[in-house]
């Protein structure tokens, strides 16, 4: 194929795998055109799979390897015995321009460890920062860093203004980025040292990708108002984690309510198209995968325990990510 | 009265004030015994209110003053302006041990300034924390700190967690009290040099108020496997606010999803008594009502915003730290 999108797929990584990538391989290349993937694994599991998909045969190469990194291997243990494994060899992929993206549902840790060694930073930025996207009243934000930074400065808050805004640009094209930072008062004087900085940085900084829209309290990340918020990685992964269980303690209760008498679970059968619209909304697969920043090809997360579809929609962040031009946009706007 | 508990009620503050303070005075006296309420506010407009009420006359009493702290006033102003306010007088009234605790509804950095201005902190206490409860699985979380203190040491977060054990044990007399830290991982070496150090200090405490379980992550705030939870105030800010804001979108994208046909509005109906169940367990007024611990008196802060159901709810929170011996228990088990 010409002109295509070459997608490295990590597929040995998270629960039920290689089984879930094949067929999160299969959804995706039924809804788009001209994309190449280089899987990476034991070609003894996964050719049978992918012999009973539907996908064409000359959209894909299996990379064969024995060799992959366990979810309970540590970052440094994984990078030290990982040349060979099928992590390894996909973000080695990126580097020698066979690839140009690369999808992993494994060991997170190990995973960046392994694109940091393998890869290398964009010019100016001296922090990658760990991306995802949030549901929020009128579509989707960006919030990073999600945890690759315990501590950040000034400087990386900014950079991960403009790498969120690009992504963000990438992925919703039609939309105009407002950046938020995330604080505990939206009043100028709220917050520590490297917050207040951060916020007289925004404000001077003349850009073309984003306008930027002040602080934002927890309670306001999704009200749609803006839709790039950006924190250190300590912050941003407890948020994000909060807003997780919060979900779930919420969703478990409703259940619980709505199960408790007969009437109760008549109605709710009667009710049950509308009640399945409003899963699908929040329906953590539509908005899976953790986008990698920073380093000079993207690099995403699937969810270790996300399904087929889940896989699917990181294959189409991808796709979006590379169509967009996410590394250009980034390089271009980077101060 | 003999022996009664008597708290200190600023009737002016937040909204609907005092109209939602005298009838969730009502509220609560009803259901307790020998309660006394010092009041302050405008009498000419409370007496009024009182005299519609089933208050016993011989349980409360108006201290009178026209002036009061604005919701808009900033901290400062407010301790300024404050010594003839409603929320200084009754705070005054603490010290001059004529009330056992007060409550107010009223400018939350305003109420924390005047009360730092006029108690003592508790010998060995160097920061107070602001403190709420957070319903889990089980039954109800305290967290702390919620935005006192930007930025902590490892003395203080100790403090907190014998702080919140206390509350703990002074709210729920029959549980077990069991502290966890807030951190972006479940592994010893996660987390930043202060929350690394605070988990060796709090191992090696020997205390017979709480068992220390270790780090908690996020997602599992409402779990109910800990029900203490430790951390700065920056980062217990924007989880508290992020678990509220998460909350909002839910329960608004359910209730557009329920009533979006006409089918799901009739079956919304039909399961209405669970969802109203439902609806009652996650009702923010059960657990209304910020604690200020650190001073030598105890110091709520009912939302600003809640109605006289949830006010009611802050004067029981009172009672019971008051008959908890709240301030002894910390007084006993500081290091």
């Amino acid at each position: 194929m010409i002109n295509s999108i070459k997608i490295a797929v990590d597929a040995m990584g998270g629960e039920n795998s290689p089984k879930k990538v094949i067929k999160g391989i299969e959804i995706h290349s039924s809804a788009s055109s001209n994309i190449f993937y280089n899987i990476f694994g034991d070609q003894r599991i996964i050719q049978p799979m992918l012999s009973e998909t539907n996908i064409n045969k000359n959209s894909y190469k299996i990379i064969h390897t024995e060799k992959f990194i366990r979810d309970e291997d540590s970052p440094l243990a994984a990078a030290k015995k990982g040349k060979d494994t099928s992590m390894w060899l996909s973000i080695e992929s990126l580097k020698k321009m066979e690839s140009d993206a690369i999808v992993s549902a494994g060991n997170t840790g190990a995973l960046f460890v392994i694109a940091k060694l393998n890869l290398k930073m964009i010019d100016k930025i001296e922090k990658p920062a760990l991306s995802a996207l949030w549901p929020n009243k009128n579509g989707m934000n960006i919030v990073l860093d999600l945890g690759a930074n315990i501590e950040c400065n000034e400087k990386n808050l900014v950079d991960f203004s403009l790498m969120g805004s690009a992504l963000h640009k990438s992925l919703f094209e039609n939309e105009e980025s407002k950046v938020a930072l995330l604080n505990i008062g939206s009043e100028e004087l709220k917050g520590n040292n490297v917050i207040k900085n951060t916020y007289q940085l925004l404000n001077e900084t003349k850009n073309s990708l984003f306008e930027f829209k002040g602080y934002i309290e927890g309670n306001h990340i999704m009200d749609g108002d803006v839709n790039v918020i950006v924190t250190d990685g300590f912050t941003g992964n407890i948020a994000l984690k909060t807003a997780e269980g919060t979900a779930n303690f919420i969703t478990s209760e409703l259940k619980n309510a709505l199960n408790s008498t007969l009437v109760g679970k008549l109605s709710s059968l009667l009710n049950i198209s509308n009640l399945k619209k409003f899963k699908k909304k929040l329906d953590p697969r539509l908005y899976n995968g953790a986008i990698l920043l920073g380093l000079d090809k993207p690099v995403i997360k699937s969810h270790g325990s996300t399904d087929e579809v889940g896989f699917a929609n990181s294959l189409k962040v991808c796709e979006k990510i590379i169509k967009g031009n996410l590394i250009d946009k980034i390089k271009k706007n980077i101060i």
